[in-house]
């Protein structure tokens, strides 16, 4: 297993859309190379095929996948229409929640294709929760925090590590990611120590100045923690 | 651990409402106290004090309560609101499903004010996610059987088998209800035998012509397995 | 045509329930019996059938109804499950929006058993196009004033305006109600004197330590303009 | 004024992606040269801007957006993110319906980037209404005909018809636009004989085997109509 560092751009615009998304692209290709890391980018649906084209390392996921099959859905983000152009999605993002179903439907549907579920939830025991239908990833983020800059790792550590036991106590042995508020290496690191394998980050990558430095400074700060384990 | 009978009279009229959803009530009640049965019944909001009213035995659910707080909610369920006249509540109706934050925002609220949580969830997966967040009792409904009276006992055994099996490996220490199509106390029999503590049924109840005598041949083939156990 | 005072009870526990809201019920009964004005009243639905039993002169209103027929919907709000005991429902109120398509579905229901339609709407523009699927009575709430004790009279005055001729040019002939932030009888007399028919409040009433005084402020400041035209 | 044929691609896979879904916007931009036509095209979202590179004449719709402004909406659809590739948007389609105050934040925002509407209702009625939001272009369909290959024109020719008169009444003064169901070239005369401006058409285009003929077909037997007018 090796360390996760995943980037929801999310629809800040104009960051999370062209030359400014494609930038952020580079740079978590070049980091991803430097670093020995599984690093994810996870793009507005109308950026998938153009970041896809720039990076060489970088996992793309989608943001969301609609719980349908081909046919008239009218606006809907079908998985048959993305599938070659993706290497999973995040499923259940807590701006974008699904009914439980849904959740179980594109799973595995993603699975069907050979593709990765980043599922999220808000608690421990949601975590474990959705853990039970197998996604090869649960990411906790508690909600009051997502976009405040004050990270889960500094405010709500003990959520964590809460997260971790509920996780294995339900058996999973997938990857864990903790995300809200991630905004220094520290954050990172501290999320690793108690027992996340990787973070889900956002505004603090995408909306930075320079978003390469950012981005590896998460990284070097995680991996530091990680190679110890 | 009792036998379980849960009837949900969801929004069939005019049988799920005035005298012909009391007329149901009684006969609940009545086999309540011919059998040592848990009984539940859960009529829709508008009739839940005057069912409340001519019941003894049975436990009053509410169908659905609505993930808020007090507050500014046109037109919710409030729990608050109905708290002190029913015993639990039905969450995640197939019918009526909720995001998974919600469930367990619910099953906590419930708990909270000791009353019980009755999940609903359509597989044997998504029956073991909701377990995670601990409710009183877990109901696996396949909603492609719901209303057919084809049921899951005989159209799907296998997912009463799978359900158990999925709870039990979440350590899952509640009742189990299985349900969908349940028409007949055969139905109700083979359940059982395949692991579940009880049935939740609908129209056969609620639209039969003399729903106590539907009743009390669930409750007899149900209890006969029961007590073998 | 007459003044209209209607009050949306929502699901402030425990304002909104039980004895307390028998005792705005039996004042807002009162005051309908001093004054030549329409009163009405919309209770959470578990409570409408208590309210419908003390009240003469009050009219009873839904908060809500479902777009949906007899059936099989948990958790749903069916009309003809209440429609013995109201006389119209509230429709769309911003705390419960629907689709377009479903407003229309409601409206002609609701029609179709000869009770009223009293449809909320945001801006002058979308009570324009509501009152075109023909409801009896169109309220126009700014959401962002709802609750806050700062009334649209005195902070939108405009809108009430702009709502008044929206109606005229596609020939509303129906009530016209304004409503969010009233408080004071000020409040009602000014959105009187700016073309309203009535007002639809809540809190100031419904968590009003005297509902009778306040219910009777409001329908003496309006009687007083309305009466005038 | 001129006849327009708007094609909403929907999410049949694999017509509505790829190179598949390249021939058909060079088929309609082929058509829209040869006749004196408007040519709208919704791709779904991961194909707007592949779409946009090939097509000269056509106009580029979006199938839906997200009634959000820029920020944090992970898996949303942000007008800004594609407003430099489209010319407009369909909102409010039976298969992505939205509230009414969305339809309007959604019309407004579109208009302030000098885009264009075409807010589709299912009934007469409904029509009207959103007429009174002042979109560019109103298309009426009925949900139940969708898809069936049965057309508005054939099997509900006065709901056209009433569409016409109720979008006067509220002295509509944009295009009119109906679908539904519209497989062959007399199913298009006949909805512009009873006074609509264009179609709005799918699978019919989106499934042919031959896309050009189709689309030719349908503009010839329109156009026939609409220059008699």
């Amino acid at each position: 297993m090796k360390l996760v560092i995943a980037i929801n751009a999310k629809t800040y615009y104009p960051y999370s859309y062209g030359s400014r998304l494609l930038r952020i692209a580079r740079s978590l290709d070049q980091v991803a190379k430097e670093y020995d890391v599984r690093a994810i980018l996870a793009p507005p649906n109308s950026e998938i095929k153009d970041v896809k084209e720039v990076v060489e390392k970088v996992e793309v996921f989608a943001q969301h996948v609609d719980p349908v099959e081909p046919g008239a859905h009218t606006g809907a983000t079908l998985l048959e229409g993305i599938k070659d152009y993706i290497n999973g999605s995040i499923i259940n993002h807590s701006e974008r929640q699904l009914k439980l179903s849904e959740i179980e439907f594109v799973v595995s549907k993603l699975k069907k294709y050979g593709l990765e579920s980043l599922v999220c939830a808000p608690t421990p025991k949601t975590s474990a929760a959705v853990a039970v239908l197998e996604p090869e990833m649960v990411a906790m983020e508690p909600p009051e925090l997502i976009g405040t800059g004050i990270s889960v790792s500094k405010a709500k550590p003990e959520t964590i590590v809460n997260t971790v036991n509920a996780l294995k106590q339900v058996n999973y042995k997938g990857i864990i990611l903790v995300g809200a508020g991630i905004s220094h290496g520290d954050d990172v690191a501290k999320a690793l120590e108690l027992g996340a394998h990787g973070v889900l980050v956002a505004s603090a990558v995408v909306k930075a100045e320079d978003p390469y430095s950012k981005i590896k400074e998460f990284v070097e700060a995680g991996i530091h923690v990680f190679d110890k384990r």
